[in-house]
């Protein structure tokens, strides 16, 4: 059974199969949150910080740290980021960044074993970035697009993403540390999107035997009530073997959606985090969630 | 491609593979509900007519009537909630008893093809219903139980279903009029109930070539939050294959999971019914939804 094991300095979090699903905090990304990135630019990292606690509150098992600033100093911001992340929270990070200097940056820094984000199938980046990773005994995200750019026929994009798993083994990186990313389009505009990407992630998974990640939020770009749209993906690609993905765990839609997809696929045992997640606070203590309460009133019988 | 047609006097629903899901309404029921049950063993069947409207209104494409009250007189019972609610709404009922005398008096006041809710694996059963089925050119829900009750073994059931189906054939009734049940467990005590129910879903689409339904609400028996579960759970059937539901369409939770589910299974085209049920309705009118404004907005530019 296919397992990526990653680690901040303290603290170990697998990716695998038959295992709770493995939430991956979005937030840290400049992209379109035009205030960030102005503060990260002139070295406030404030809102930075503020997220990474935020989501690992809400459930995040990892952070993805992007500083994608056009015109910025990239690698030295996305060092910084990473260290300041790393010192207030203990959860393993994905280092994000398209530039592979500043990849290196992150990877210099970075206390434990990384998720790396990412590598495509162009013989450019694979051999850039793969030597990296391995040098640094590094876990990386393999994105399913070549020099073609993103395949509409999804056999290409199995093909692209095997290429990239040989690849990685040249290089002296096991299968269980390449996590493939479907890539997710907007459903919204191409209706297909959800049915594509299910049966990627499944060949991916029975035949590749890797685990899988994608951007979920893209799904519902455009639409009306989008974080349902989300959290309905979520679910439904869990049910066709997606083991981790960058997301919000923020937005209660999507996050209830994995924990009730945890349960349905059996991986939530005894459904531990689902009431764990449900307590209602106001209920006194004997009453709380379902787990205790029945204890409780079974030891009174 | 399967395709199961059921109707009332004047409107056809089709159940089938590369459709919409179909929702069946799950309210009119009196397990129980105390009070509906004694208002219709004292013949006010009020509730009864208001749960029909409401139901079709909340989006049911079809609904389940079902009457069984201890000690009552059920098939009467049976045939006068048909006739009213049949009065009040146009979609096409399922109609639901374990007790043989109340299917064929529902069957002889029903206007158009019903669905009849159900037979069982059971030889006793199978043929005393079957022929009624079959007389009447009804479709029927399939429970894959037999004389030895529910297996814990999803091969089991599978085989079951498809002596049903073959026995259904030798009544000259059709695989496309028989809808399987797979038999849904609550997840909360039977931790891989979800797990075995997509597995039995997509054999049964996939090896037998039938529709599938279910009681959805089973899975969240005992849970907090249940009508996520519900959804969530509804999402990744639909996503295993199923193609209909008792299911109740006024939990919001679960009547959005699947709607968002049939967008992500790529038989909401263009999404139409997603944006019609998330239109804002403080919106102006060519802002509402998104696609009249998209579509005003490409007019004018």
């Amino acid at each position: 059974v296919t397992q990526t094991i990653v680690s901040s300095a303290t603290r170990e979090v697998v990716i695998g199969f038959d295992r709770p699903f493995v939430m991956i905090g979005e937030r840290i990304n400049p992209t379109g949150r035009k205030l960030l990135a102005e503060e990260m630019r002139n070295g406030d990292f404030s809102r930075v910080e503020a997220d990474a606690v935020a989501q690992v509150e809400a459930g995040a098992h990892m952070l993805d740290v992007n500083a994608g600033i056009p015109l910025a100093d990239e690698p030295a911001l996305l060092a910084k980021a990473i260290q300041l992340v790393q010192a207030v929270t203990d959860v393993p990070l994905s280092i994000d960044s398209s530039i592979v200097e500043a990849l290196e940056a992150g990877l210099a820094v970075y206390q434990g074993k990384p998720l790396v984000n990412s590598v495509t199938g162009e013989d450019e980046v694979m051999e850039r970035v793969l030597p990296i990773v391995a040098r640094h005994g590094a876990a990386v995200v393999a994105i399913s697009n070549d020099e073609t750019g993103i395949s509409e026929d999804i056999d290409v994009r199995f093909a692209v993403a095997k290429r990239i798993v040989e690849r990685a083994a040249d290089h002296g990186i096991p299968a269980a540390d390449v996590v493939v990313d479907p890539l997710v389009m907007p459903v919204g505009a191409l209706g297909d999107a959800g049915l594509k990407a299910f049966r990627l992630i499944r060949r991916l998974r029975e035949e590749l035997g890797v685990n899988t990640t994608c951007g979920a939020s893209n799904i519902s770009f455009g639409l009306p009530n989008r974080h349902v749209v989300t959290g309905t993906f979520l679910a439904m690609a869990i049910g066709a073997g997606m083991t981790s993905a960058i997301m919000s765990p923020l937005h209660p839609e999507v996050k209830s959606a994995v924990l009730a997809a945890d349960v349905l696929a059996g991986v939530d045992r005894d459904c531990m985090a689902w009431l764990r997640a449900n307590r209602d606070p106001n209920a006194p203590a004997g009453e709380r969630g379902g787990r205790e309460g029945r204890r409780r009133r079974r030891a009174v019988e």
